[in-house]
């Protein structure tokens, strides 16, 4: 199974906020753009493996400024590391100013995906390989997010987190 | 600003999947739950303080077993914390046996929500009076959760996360 | 075949109204109402049966008072009485207020579902245990609106329709 | 306010029915078709009075058989009588056999709607003349269901209902 | 084949605008529009041929005048001309004033649609039969049309259009 | 007025085609696609001028192949050229084959968007600059395009067509 570089699995969509896409203050709808980002990193996903793809968890997801009715956004979903057979996507929200232009980050969020066969069992997908530098520092983070997400689901002792412990102490200190 | 017992912030919707909520394999998207998990998150927050919420982050969803099509599916929010401003709210999900009837929980989520007013701004929410031995529990959980949050967004120097230092040493460890 | 009690039956769903649910007037259309109204229906009717369930006819729909857009709307439907293989649920709608949390009841409709097998044949269904006054005030009115339906169908003579006769006459009167 | 022809508010809509208007055996639900008969409805009635008018009740919805999923449905819905401020309108729904491309009739409903100003109070509409042998069969038949919605709501005393009475009564019998 | 008159092909849709079909300005979106327009004609198609249909191509579609949201809009679908296995349908949109009534024509579009078998192939259609002015003006201009696509699309010698080189020249010119 | 080049106004949606968007032999829905065309047309005319844009008129859709259901299509918008108050968008629609991955090219369709001021009246916008081939083939067929509609519009007097007519007439012909 051939390695695929981050760049391959790159996934864009471009949405146009809609009436019913908005709550009382007549912004984009968190709910909505879940949606939209789970759609899309699910094509990511698929585009590195070339199966079937469902989600397996989503995480991280932070909704920093409000994105107003018929705004443009554009979201960007790229496979930051792949374990046997499941895939960290990265998606990062621009919202676009009508006037000049200009894109301005919005939201970032972590789903991860899992490759299944017919029957919905997990198979093998292949390894990444990151090139640039955010996407060589998302495939480092990956690894204690999955640590991190181990423990929390009672499945890792915190002990052999060793990748994680370190975010918790500066050099020498443990 | 008198506070309130998460039971009277739960907030229950029982949904139908229908055929455009599935995928290939004829099962729930995961994006089309978390726009559910979404909306009756915010009903519950704005329970709790009658007043406009709007999705400030999503953590800890996870997607366990797969969900037909035309399953019945009930999701029930509460809050299990509130800060100044903001709440942190659990989504259970779960799924009826079409023949026996009987429920098993399928998913779970975290959502947080910001009340906010007509411009959009922070504003106060009572607090929050847990009960329940559950309620007790995802109530402690959740300063852990905020520490976390905030050292992975580099808002918080790990070493004042004592909550969540506890979690990686056993007594007396480091 | 077990009886059940109405209590048994009971479905809720709660809905926020969205701009595309609303009229010129920015109201919650009817037949949107009608919608939910018919799911949530649906499911209570297979909880007391636990088969497929259609729609067979709606009777005693109101809607006395606008439902405006972005209220919290709370449907909660409950089994009144099986006959051989329909069963008649009632729904009832409130709507929250956004300030006080107060609910107030804006609607009440009548469904009527058949219990059907693959093929769309009719099949049998449990018999339904009334316990409160409610439920037993709505389950003697079902046999009266029963006849009606099948004196207004020409499927029964009136002076056959003992129950029905009773609502023209004071005691003693014909 | 000039009378008006019932021929005048005759209000037709075809539809394909979709997977997402299907149910578990792939037969149109009945929420939908409520809802799309709803809308004709009050186009219909919106005809009659040209102004904007909100459902008032429905009544008398019956779904005699499944209509298939991608079958053409059209609707026709034309008023049937009007009262001081309210209109009640007939929806007849049609299928259309794929290969022959007969019409068969359905389904049936009553649906009543208010004409009311920009605060929502009711105002005014025309009378309704009625021209063909359906239209004044229908056209009767109104006031007897107005008596009847009346009593049920306990809002008429039954022995006003002089038109409806004689429904229970052959000729000479009370 | 029995030919068909183009009179028994007319499909009618009548919609009314909601928010979601509507842009920043707050007048339907011309994609929204294009999607019923698609529906009705490929009902009208559908009627000439009893056959299943797919979109083959669209044109002609201009878009004259802004349609405001809750406006009742009628799409009138009926085919022009059948060749072997295609056929062209006219679609007229019109729009009904709030007030008087008074129904003005808003849009005009032309889309070609192919008759097929269950995996997809073309399948030969009935000839259509125009009949009144306007029938039979369309009729003529289909050839027209068709050799126009054919040129566009580089499948005909310009030199062999007879009908449409007529269009350059006025007589005896060229 | 600053001139922009064409490859600014460059505009990319991807979407996975759902139940809801298919017909009856389970492929996408011509008029699904029409509504998408439209919505990422009119941001790449919206890049192009930064105001306000409302659909004009559409033509030359082709729809060659069907598109499976749970397909993953990509449409790529861009200005082709501007005239006065007016901007023809090409959209080039690819299907991804789910095992291989490659795109082919299915579908191709030119909208033509006008830019608006807030009262809907056309305002001036930017030239564009074709730059590669392709671009600089649409941009000069753009013209010829122009001529035609206005001819079929019986807005220009054919004779004056120059460039148009030169389709028809191989060197020195006429």
């Amino acid at each position: 199974m051939k390695a695929k570089k981050a760049s391959e699995t790159l996934a864009i969509t471009t949405k146009v906020v809609l009436p019913n896409d908005t709550n009382t203050l007549g912004n984009l709808f968190g709910g909505q753009l879940l949606a939209w980002m789970d759609v899309i990193a699910s094509v990511s996903a698929h585009r590195h493996c070339r199966r079937v793809v469902v989600t397996a968890s989503v995480n991280n997801v932070s909704f920093k400024e409000p994105i107003e009715h018929s705004s443009i956004v554009t979201l960007e979903a790229k496979v930051s590391r792949a374990f046997s057979s499941s895939m960290e996507v990265f998606v990062d929200v621009f919202v676009e100013d009508q006037v000049s232009g200009q894109k301005r980050k919005s939201n970032e969020a972590i789903y991860t995906f899992v490759a299944v066969d017919q029957n919905g069992g997990p198979i093998q997908v292949p390894e990444l390989i990151p090139e640039t530098k955010e996407e060589k520092h998302r495939y480092m983070g990956a690894l204690r997010r999955k640590q991190l997400s181990l423990i929390l689901a009672g499945k890792m002792d915190p002990s052999e987190a060793t990748e994680l412990k370190a975010l918790f102490f500066k050099e020498g200190e443990a």
